[in-house]
């Protein structure tokens, strides 16, 4: 076989060359509406290319980003991968002193900043030393000044100015290094996962098969998920590769952003975490409006809550479809995409399916163990951890050793899930949130999304507190429907005969809002400090 | 990353996993219809590896086959690759001689016969010293003498039998030779094209694509080309991996016996050469039937007639899907599916696009060049010989050395074709076939698609012939529809406006049948040889 190489810069080579003229539609930081096409992106891109190989960027070397889902953006990805160099997305929702740690970790060179976070960029760049040079995303006229920057301050379409449309790229191992991104933890200093072209091009391949996001020319693909978090899921690679229209949503994440876009440009694919699809929802509820063009939105990251998927079903006739996935492996893994075998099944059972996380693609291998690392039944009733391993799938975390995640050629996610004998998985809890109540597991994940379901609870989250008799039991902390109330009482009522006695929460809190990480998941830790003694102090005031 | 290899016998454990019960039906050489699922075809692979072992068949040996399509023919496809084996698929249309050479230049160690085989078989056996035995794939039963051989002989099922359904496969590099074809040169010895494991996955991804054959669960496939023929053009390993039904035609490749499969197994999807898809028409036609079930044909190996795409658009509502490759390119590397656009289109200018080869996939490049290698412009206009490259493209043939077909990193394919700019590739005549009249060339497929519209013609094929002023001129040989005549001055007439002056064959030939392969690829140098002096002679006999 000739020695082909596998490399993400033939996603987009092959995007121009087979749809040269799909747009790419982007909302810009400046507030306007951008367009252009495949054809153009390319160009820019090799106009980029030729910046890079001028500033001297060498071959793995990091060259950062704090940005938003724009086509500049996309242009670095390409660009940056493309010559042999390293895009390393970093997420500016963190506060400065971690950011600042990442890009010291990642030995970054250069940073790319949308203007947005120019004031961030400040506080930062002056205590990451070996940084070259600062690059703002900006047109001319808008560049912020970058107050005491002692590195050298670009602007972007400057720099692109009057360089060649084409570019003659490098060709070199696929298993090169293309992508760094760190996973938001929630504890501890974040965790770099370093990307092949490998990895991603074969990612970007299952992305796009019928098993996972079923993409082709005709999908109008609007990923809601942020290029600063896990590439995107991914879909900067795998719509030029199906030749999609990309819709970018820019710094517009709210509803009313969300819905002009999606209608403007009859978007047919969504991609975004549940929050984002309650807030979709929110407010299309609150003005009465509607979404014709949207047949799906793919959820991860956290949980598909049924009350969700019944509502996009009901209300917008839009398939709900779940994903799965985290840094660590791509990160998509598996789904649960419309296939007519599903949507043939009874709407509950149909229903009980959405709310899985969907099962392994090609590539992806799948099992559950027990704490000494023995496999468990795919019976859909034993749960264990979830290890996956696969072609994309990280197999150590950047320059930090970590032998328990990596063990047996396999990856521990941390995730408890089980398995039914159809394939499909679901995760029962985090490893870290599941809770241990006189030495039995109660799924919190379980008891959240049987609440969602009542419809005045907008969102719910259940922690393990400590309890005298029982160790652990849990709590819950609801937040209710703009203009709806709820009580304490009734929720006990409508769990009554949905969940075992002795899952019932010991306590529910009614509270005005909960707290989520910079990618819209709940900080569950942040909770169980603040609720750690709540059950023993309301007992001692009994 | 974790080094996952890709491995031909994880597309079957996917389907496993995925599809347990999705069917693979076969038209058996004992004639019966058999079918199983998924789940049982695994298992019997599972004890074919094993049996293998036990024989001591060792990684890179070759296992040849001499068999149609079916379920048996299915396992050997896995089962050889899976255990680190090569398997060499043989084309039993071939003479007796040719058989036995290929099976000495292959080394071959096992042959694998279907029982209609037999004879063939026998009388070559005993030349291919290196064998170690000869397995008969049939019912215990059913089992043909196979007189005279010296090599052990054992039956198929009786081999399986007890052995366990579980095996535990071995891990290798990806690189690995997995299947070993040779072409079907219409001169010379065949020439043996042997591709990797990497290869042949990466083949199989591009084939289910939206880009290629477009394959999903609810797909029903059925390949009429044969298992032996460029391993029938990666079906065995794409419909696990989409999870299709399967429907194996075994030895029925007459017009009656695929009608009824494809009327009884509701196949959505037909792979196979023009030929195979003009003896169905007219098996149709005389008996006045249709196929409801059937959406589209992918039809390759030769140049799609715009006759016959008329005919399968107007009156069965099929879609003639071209496709182009060869053996050296896994085969398959370009395709015109049904896209939303294309069906846009005018009628006209789409069957114009399916009577072109289509474009290029993800992971193939293609470009045309001239007789020193240089690149031809994407004009639509200009032709020159075809070259593609990519991961699963052969970079030489097994034991053999050919610079001129692989020079540079890229395949010359002996085409010579037209790129027009939205990448459609057209195939305008083999290098071997195109005629040189007074310099310039002429087409003989373009007469040739001109001539399959008129209503009368069934097949027709024009070949360069001696001419004693243009060097060659062509000659026109037609064969005409069932009960229907045609006559020369007809033709004339017909093509009149058609086709350029100078390209007007300088005879017309009305006869009762054209020579094929065994694949159904007209024989041009026989006729050529036949014809050579054919205008020499009529202008002396003037
Ligand atoms: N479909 C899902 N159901 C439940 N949890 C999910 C799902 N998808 C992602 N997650 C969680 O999100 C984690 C990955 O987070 P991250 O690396 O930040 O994308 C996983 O380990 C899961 O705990």
């Amino acid at each position: 076989m000739q020695a082909s190489q596998l490399l993400i810069i033939d996603l987009l080579r092959h995007g121009v060359r087979r749809h040269p003229t799909q747009e790419i539609v982007s909302r810009r930081i400046e507030g306007d509406i951008h367009r252009y096409s495949y054809a153009d992106c390319y160009q820019r891109t090799c106009q980029l290319a030729h910046r890079l190989e001028r500033l001297g960027v060498q071959p793995g070397e990091r060259v950062a980003t704090l940005a938003w889902n724009t086509y500049r953006h996309l242009e670095l990805y390409y660009a940056v991968s493309g010559i042999g160099a390293v895009l390393h997305t970093v997420n500016p929702r963190l506060i400065a002193d971690q950011i600042e740690w990442i890009l010291n970790d990642a030995d970054a060179t250069w940073l790319f900043v949308d203007a947005c976070f120019a004031e961030l960029a400040a506080e930062v760049v002056n205590n990451v030393p070996q940084l070259k040079g600062v690059i703002v995303l900006a047109d001319n006229c808008q560049q912020p000044p970058l107050e005491h920057c002692k590195h050298p301050l670009h602007a972007y379409e400057q720099i692109l100015d009057g360089l060649p449309g084409h570019y003659d790229w490098p060709a070199f191992a696929e298993d090169s290094a293309a992508l760094l991104c760190y996973t938001s933890g929630t504890t501890g200093n974040p965790k770099g996962v370093l990307s092949s072209h490998r990895a991603m091009v074969l990612h970007a391949q299952a992305t796009v098969s019928a098993e996972l996001l079923d993409l082709r020319a005709s999908t109008v693909l609007m990923p809601m998920v942020a290029m600063y978090h896990a590439g995107a899921w991914g879909a900067p690679y795998a719509a030029p590769l199906a030749g999609c229209k990309l819709v970018l949503p820019g710094n517009g994440m709210n509803g009313a952003a969300m819905y002009e876009l999606i209608a403007n440009e009859q978007v047919t694919v969504g991609l975004g975490v549940p929050t984002i699809w309650l807030t979709l929802h929110n407010y299309l509820a609150e003005n009465g409006q509607n979404l014709p063009s949207l047949e799906r939105v793919c959820v991860g990251g956290a949980a598909s809550p049924l009350g969700l998927v019944k509502t996009y079903d009901q209300d917008y006739d839009v398939y709900w479809q779940p994903i799965w996935g985290m840094t660590e492996t791509g990160p998509l893994a598996c789904s649960a995409p419309p296939e007519p075998n599903l949507l043939a099944l009874p709407r509950e059972e149909r229903y009980r399916i959405q709310t899985t996380a969907g099962r392994a693609c090609f590539g992806v291998d799948m099992q559950i163990v027990d704490a000494n690392g023995e496999a468990l039944p795919h019976d859909g009733e034993t749960s264990g951890e979830l290890r996956v391993r696969g072609p994309w799938i990280a197999n150590s975390y950047y320059q930090r050793s970590d032998p328990d995640t990596f063990a047996d050629g396999w990856l521990a996610t941390g995730d408890i899930a089980v398995i039914d004998p159809q394939g499909y998985m679901k995760v029962v809890d985090r490893k870290k949130d599941v809770i241990k109540s006189g030495g039995e597991w109660i799924s919190s994940l379980d008891i959240e999304n049987i609440c969602s379901q009542h419809p005045a609870v907008n969102e719910s989250c259940v922690i393990g507190v400590k309890h005298p008799k029982w160790d652990e039991r849990p709590l819950l902390l609801v937040v209710a429907n703009k203009g709806k109330t709820i009580d304490k009482e009734t929720l006990y009522t409508f769990f009554e005969g949905k969940i075992a006695k002795w899952w019932m929460p010991d306590d529910i809190l009614i509270v005005p809002e909960l707290p989520h990480t910079g990618t819209g998941k709940l900080i569950k830790n942040e909770l169980r400090k603040q609720y750690e003694n709540y059950l023993l102090e309301r007992s001692s005031d009994a």
